[in-house]
């Protein structure tokens, strides 16, 4: 039995309660939120949200990649969200590597050097505004008057903004 | 007052009661969760997981781009994951365009043309499979053996495994 297995158990009790009325394809705040994969970071409980509000686009480090980017503009056009929460975090994995590093060291494992970047952080607050940087200058997003960025404290569970 | 100040105040309310010896950085199911952003896909509740259990990872579709390589790859070396599992789901907005027609509207409303693509699926199953042949595939991935692929109805609630 995976754990795989054992979400399939579950959701079969969820789909015997589920209420497919509960939602809607928009988000109900008009909103999305970027952040990081850690399993230390329960979106919905550290920003009081509800299933359904939000779209939630989430890859290792909440970096702005151009699959964010890709993402967002779907969200934006296609979804009608206009605000835009972008979050990272202490103690990320992003900071325990380098780019160059982590290619080598995969190279020399499978003999294939990955073609994409690999988003080493070494400053989290620089980091951010380089992502909100991103962010404010797509020309592929409609809505770019209401993107701010935070740095979630995995020992404090606080937000602390990035100006 | 914006969305987004109104999960400030929410935080508080979380940090207030945070007990940060609840997390670890590594996930303790060993698993990540590969899913669409959509507001109408409530992971946690979906699946049974509890926080901490899983990385999370979501983009617009739930479909395998270098950026989900990228987390996926950090998921399994650094953070010893070990299964994955992919969901797409019914009523996708993917299913809604081309991507060809999407960057064309794009270049006449902004002067830019996408140098990415915009993950347009036509056929839900076929995704699914792509995404997961992706996978298992992929040099970079250490555990390819316990990769599972599925469609979420979000009319029913019901996960619907891919073969």
């Amino acid at each position: 039995m995976t754990v795989t297995d054992d979400f399939l158990a579950h959701n079969e009790a969820y789909a015997a309660t589920f209420d497919p009325a509960a939602f809607t394809p928009a988000p109900r705040k008009h909103v999305a939120i970027v952040t990081c994969m850690d399993a230390r970071i329960p979106v919905f409980a550290v920003l009081g949200l509800q299933a359904g509000d939000a779209h939630i686009i989430r890859n290792a480090g909440g970096i702005v990649s151009d699959d964010v980017l890709r993402s967002l503009l779907i969200s934006q056009r296609s979804l009608g969200t206009r605000e835009i929460v972008l979050m990272h975090h202490t103690n990320c994995g992003l900071l325990t590597f380098r780019d160059d590093e982590l290619a080598a060291a995969l190279e020399a494992e499978t003999g294939h050097r990955p073609t994409f970047p690999l988003g080493a952080i070494t400053d989290l607050d620089a980091s951010v505004r380089d992502s909100l940087t991103r962010l404010r200058t797509s020309p592929f997003l409609p809505h770019r008057d209401a993107i701010r960025g935070f740095i979630f404290d995995v020992q404090t569970g606080r937000l602390r903004e990035v100006v």
